[in-house]
């Protein structure tokens, strides 16, 4: 069953192929976890696509943000049963335009809402954790495009295509200079001597919501918390790591399998542990 | 009048929102001219994307050339009069797929014709040059994206958006490390003491159908060329330089302001009247 999908306000499963998202990635997206319908961190997501449609010269109106709860409202509406827990994709794009890089003013951007359904981890990562490994896919260093969560995603197509072990459930990428960056589809974490490490983002990466939160809970816990450029060297000295995204939210990592088939392997912690706690008391998960 | 549109061999507008063309720019395009219907080196623009399919692992069937040229063929055919040239928009994506980054084998891919407009250029930038200008955005160094036409062209909008004058035709763009790299929509070359320079396109950049055809031309007729890392100094000594595409052949460049306003200028010069004439010669314009 294809998800249900509004464009524009209206029910529509296709969008124009002069699309400006479709010719050169002009536009962003997010996603959400919707929970009994209600989205999770609304605000923070909110206030990324803001700030990526800035970065993008993407126009958006005053009433946005109403605009795309109502698009929401309306599609909930569509739902005979609403299952508790669904998935939420936005996608703004520049709207249609002709050939050519240059856009016209006048035309106006097109917005896409798609429900999807909420993915089952019968195996319990969370709890259990999960297997990773490390991608030969590097990230270009584009500061221009780095945090914000664009339609440009080859690197995470290409660095994705490297593995289709399913016990294997993420991918870690370095940048070209080779310093961590992230997940293919989630941010990176790792503890030791109680200090809590994530790579910086402003180089490139997506600078997810999750992360957001997770560099808030620990500045108000009082964890110690080194945003840097960081080489894995540092990571598999870690006494624990974790991945973490709006859907998954944190999944201890117990394994990574590096280049040369070595591995590292690390229990799932104790500040990982308290984390996911923190999360699910504020409500996030 | 928006332009004729093939998409799997069928006369539609639109693609579904599912397209990973849309979500993430797995996809290529070509843009090539067809005169009297013709497509002009078709066989450089297929192999090109023959090249990115395999770069992107889209994978495409033993016939696929024939495929196209039938559609090809098929959107000629619904024009009641056929202009003298026009631009063929060719797009292949990946296919439909759900979220996340993994592609689903079985997906077949998706592929879209558009026919555009020639576009007009009354004040015959070919004869009489044009005035180009210097960007600040940035190309993030790649090599497993160089060179390939692929959807993920943020970059390319975020320099075109850095001017609006009409007498600006062209901007020119370095990469992160201050290598000159190309125009927004051109390749770039310049002539110092009888020796043809461009830059190297193995970290970045598009490697464009002319600048294929020029570099073999060049080859040809004795003239050195030298493909390699340059920077904005080389430029601002040459004798002659000029960008070009499949739509525009080759436009001599006859000013470029720089960052600081500075202003370079370049007479049109024989190296680059030369090529314009053998590409006429060999029928590509």
């Amino acid at each position: 069953m294809p998800p249900t999908t509004l464009i524009n306000g209206l029910l529509e499963q296709s969008l124009p192929v002069a699309d400006r998202g479709l010719a050169y990635g002009h536009g962003l997206f997010e996603t959400i976890t919707l929970q009994q319908g209600q989205p999770i961190a609304w605000q923070a997501h909110f206030n990324r696509l803001k700030a990526g449609a800035e970065r993008l010269f993407i126009p958006l109106t005053d009433n946005i943000e109403q605009i795309l709860l109502a698009d929401l409202a309306i599609l909930l509406a569509k739902q005979s049963t609403q299952p508790e827990r669904q998935v939420l994709k936005i996608t703004v794009t520049r709207g249609c335009g002709g050939r050519g890089y240059a856009v016209d003013a006048g035309v106006s951007i097109n917005r896409i809402l798609q429900l999807n359904a909420f993915p089952s981890y019968p195996d319990q990562p969370s709890a259990n954790g999960v297997a990773v490994r490390l991608c030969q896919t590097r990230l270009a260093i584009a500061p221009q495009l780095a945090g914000i969560k664009h339609l440009n995603r080859l690197e995470q197509v290409l660095a994705r295509s490297e593995w289709s072990a399913p016990d294997i459930r993420e991918g870690l990428v370095l940048d070209t200079e080779g310093y961590l960056v992230e997940g293919t589809m989630s941010n990176l974490f790792w503890c030791r001597d109680g200090v809590l490490y994530t790579p910086q983002l402003d180089r490139c990466g997506v600078k997810g919501i999750i992360r957001e939160q997770l560099i808030r809970l620990a500045k108000q816990q009082g964890i110690q918390l080194e945003e840097g450029l960081f080489t894995l060297g540092s990571l598999c000295q870690a006494d624990e790591v974790f991945v973490c995204n709006s859907i998954i939210a944190i999944w201890p990592v117990i394994q990574c399998t590096l280049a040369d088939q070595r591995q590292s392997r690390w229990p799932i912690g104790p500040i990982t542990q308290c984390l996911q706690a923190s999360l699910s008391a504020e409500g996030i998960y």
